[in-house]
């Protein structure tokens, strides 16, 4: 039995790089031989035990690679083929893919989200892929892996945020926190046609880069009033989406305000607790607030789209990656990501 | 100087009938001869000090009357018509009616609600009507008052839910509460083509016309857990939307737990402090929830919608009205149905 | 090898009962025992040779069955499970699926209809299912055969009809020609709250069908004008919504000019040579029109739909079962519905 | 009575420059002093009889100007104020403006479109503005009337098609004809994030426009296939949206056949006779197709967005504005907009 290197989980506060067989793909299912991929936020959550996964998991959910084995039924795709595949993996064939809430393949049952979680994920030599039917998508030629880096997951979900929030030609619109999935929020918006970006965070590092990718207007939350300058910004009317990043009761509260009457919060972020919603900011003025949450959306058409996003030029999310390990070095590269360190924002990681 | 009766608010607990000077229709302004009108939900929160108006307000947001006084600029309309006037009137022509949101008439500035809030309403002889251009609608032959008497609030309240529930053709629906609104929701939900209307309340009587109009299943919570049932009811996979019509935290978060995942939650009701989504329920399994607010929808076209279901017969609402009064009585009407007593659910109320 | 008997299409004017081997299923595929079946307009266009399908293929595309084997990989299902599949039979893992748009299922290279066209099709003892997992839903215990044979085409062309016209609460719906698919068009517009419908056809015993499942008002073209009558019954406005369910010119450029300006053309019949759009009808006062062709949705998730609608009682299609035959008596049933006599709307068939 | 100098059609071929009375504003009407007007392809059709006006008739619908007189009612602004008003000037309170459609103010009675049309334009001294509390936006500051004079027409329609097509992230999107408003289109198509922006025309001046304001690939139709060099863009697939700004069959027809099965067809020429579709463009495959007509936006929200849209720099049209001339001379400038010399795209037309 062939083995391979895999960062597992062991317990909360440890993720260790391991031997692990392998895998072999069935029907329906595909090898990939993984070339680059990097640590997500949830990761975090994972390694320090506020997300749950069982002992012995191999993380990561952010993949780019080549194919080396197809399953039995896998058509139209070439071993060697440079692909990516999203962080969710929809089948596409149950009632909630066809139903269109790809995201949440599965239903109650099961969740949409897999890799790195409920089966293994792509911090390892390989990775083995359901349902890849659905989920292998050729790199276009002419992009780099760390181009395509993005597209798994955080440019999915921070464009997502910006769809789902619907954003429109000419609205305002706030980001609270300009972590990865905050920035890419921020680009998609401006791929939306809003007029007004305001990026809010306290590192003015990531301030600069929120400029660099479409923000207007930006609020170091630790020298100004978030609300007091929005308010200022809009001409007291506040914005038409508020995306939330971060997942605390205070950006959440602070997107609520923000926003104008009949105004949409899209929530990317994942809260750890209870979230409260004041009477006078929820239904202020009995509003007709939207609050809408997005988990990444997935699947190969998905990725086909991001992937020629980044090759049109549009958006350039390069300078996102600002650090570079190999697999060997990953507890390392978790210990710096897990403690914002060298202001890092997103770490690429390679055989 | 002409006077009229009025249903005035004096203080927290107090609503008395009181004589005032029947107003006189400026530009643009029309003056409605009340002839049947009601008491809502959020009266009583006036009446209670919960929602603050000031003392010397006339109470009342949903009238049926003909037109008395039409001001200069008004066109189109004839004395003496009977017409009806929603509980919001938007003017049509400020930048948050322009853009689509004509509940919030006027922006963070305004708020779109004024009858018996910010400027005198309906529980009186007559009605001053700003906009009129924009929010008188005439009633169509054959109707009753009574029939059209839901349709300024709590129709296109409750229907407004079932429409932003985004309700489609074979959705599973819950609707917690079934008071006047969450009644008209689950009316709503019918006429939405839903194929499953699951309808939740602790008291029979309403849960028998909740049947009536339109319910499939009906859960009394006093005597069945609610999400056991709906869990049962759907198979497992809970509803595609959930209604709340109550305002308190159990159903609001009965509701996000009833969702399947990637379903709406449509909310109604007045909360009446802080609401709190316990992270299991709000983003349980890393979810795409929708959480959607609805203020009344007003206008004279909305109103002319609405008077169109009533005609077609496809709703049928008059077993709500189970209670008749005066206008000299109003106080008596307010302690009814503020103490919920004799099965009430709505009131008329004529001169 | 075992053989069957099945419908078979031999040149234009020709489709003939004859022996064909039982197919084998493969990798997710299901063997299907057709229990029910029925003849759809597009088989008569097959058979009269204006859609081109290829000498020798069995035509039928609307298949009520036991499953009879499940191939490899078809999980979650049962033998001798009573099921229903779609007209239409998407993947769920293509680039067209996978972007929602599950009747194009294969995009420009395949085109989403398969079953009596490129594959062979339902009007035989058994049928061959594609794509299986994505197609086979379970019939509803309690539902009859009968009362779920309009589901895989007609219920959900017309339904569809309704629903990508966009109906809303109290919007005045006219559809042209009521054959089996104008008919579910117009309970489809019933189910989506539309307050005034308007069937129009020549054929009396079809418009007493269309009062029954829905229709407010009839308009017989042999002896009324149409358009007259259209403006008359909503006060000069025109129509929100029109459904065009013949394809010819004629009815085409009657709902164009049925339609107030800014409404929606919802086309679903098959046209059978250039449209032509007149000037002054589709772009008239400079309008804001919009005409939506509709493929009937398919895939299990619609079908469980449509029949959670069917078992809820709000639709009953059975008036439209109006002849019964047996599959050896196949000629004898296209020669009925090919000629439209004797009152024929649809015609079951079994083994 | 003052007198003002304006551009008066006569009869076909005939626009002069002759002396009106200056209107005086009335109750909710503003008069405009013009600084900065152009000319549409639309006056052009009227020029040549096209489009039929009334003799006497002031032309132009693309007013820059500032307050000269506000009439009673007008609340809000202040004489003096530099203002834009959309080509399109709905009174936001008649049924039509209250249910969304804006553009179509005033139904099938009215028709949208006034000023220039059924009312007197703005290629003159002065212009009197209807309903002129929806439709007075002031310009921001410290943009010039040149960097708003697209906003009342082209730019919104231009945009419009882009919107109206519901152009999502990660689209292929062609654009037939770069005039004014396909260049607007193109624009449009960024700012919605397409990823691939295909424009076509037989001007390499127009092409050159076009791939400044967001084509990633150019067709001359005069040397390169269309619709062979769309496929091969498109690896076969067809676009997602094709937006037709010309109004010819040609131009339509390549639309309906570059498009993926399932894709949307914007139309936003005005066509000038019949169009006809071909069986096998229209429903080739039996597809999904959405024809989408639109006519501009107006209204002061409309206004508010697109200049803030050029404030904020995404879009920059200055470009498009070629020649200049006094309002003096706009015979001349008709000679050489009608004809299309000098590689002219708008003319900017000051007093």
């Amino acid at each position: 039995m062939r083995t391979m290197k895999a960062a597992v989980f062991l317990h909360p506060g440890k993720i260790v790089l391991d031997d692990k067989p392998i895998p072999v793909a069935g029907a329906g299912e595909a090898l990939i031989k993984i070339t680059t991929t990097t640590i997500c936020g949830t990761d975090v959550h994972i390694l320090k035990g506020e997300f749950p996964v069982e002992a012995g998991r191999t993380i990561g959910h952010e993949p780019v690679g080549v194919i080396a084995e197809l399953g039995p039924g896998m058509t139209g795709y070439l071993l060697g083929q440079r692909v990516i595949v999203g962080a969710i993996t929809p089948c596409g064939q149950c009632h909630s893919c066809l139903d269109g809430h790809q995201s949440q393949c599965g239903g109650k049952a099961a969740g949409g989200w897999r890799f790195g979680n409920t089966i293994d994920g792509c911090q390892a030599e390989y990775l083995l892929v359901p349902h890849a039917m659905s989920n292998l998508e050729p790199i276009p030629d002419g992009l780099t892996d760390e181009q395509v880096l993005m597209c798994p997951d955080i440019m999915s979900t921070g464009f997502g945020g910006a769809e789902n929030g619907e954003i429109k030609i000419g609205d305002a619109v706030v980001i609270f926190a300009q972590g990865p999935i905050g920035l890419c929020a921020t680009a998609g918006a401006k791929l939306k046609g809003a007029s007004l970006i305001i990026a809010v965070d306290g590192v003015s590092a990531r301030l600069e880069v929120a400029k660099k990718l479409g923000a207007d207007a930006i609020i170091d939350y630790t020298k100004t009033d978030p609300l007091t300058e929005i308010m200022r910004l809009t001409n007291g009317r506040g914005v038409d989406v508020a995306i939330e990043a971060l997942g605390t009761q205070q950006t959440f509260e602070n997107c609520l305000r923000a926003l104008k009457p009949g105004g949409t919060l899209s929530s990317l972020g994942v809260y750890s607790g209870k979230i409260s919603m004041p009477l006078d900011a929820f239904a202020a003025g009995l509003g007709d607030h939207k609050i809408i949450t997005t988990l990444c959306p997935g699947g190969k058409e998905r990725m086909r789209r991001l992937m020629n996003v980044v090759a049109s030029g549009r958006v350039d999310l390069k300078p996102m990656v600002t650090h570079r390990f190999k697999l060997d070095q990953i507890e390392q590269a978790y210990e710096l990501f897990a403690n914002q360190r060298d202001g890092v924002l997103k770490i690429a990681i390679t055989p």
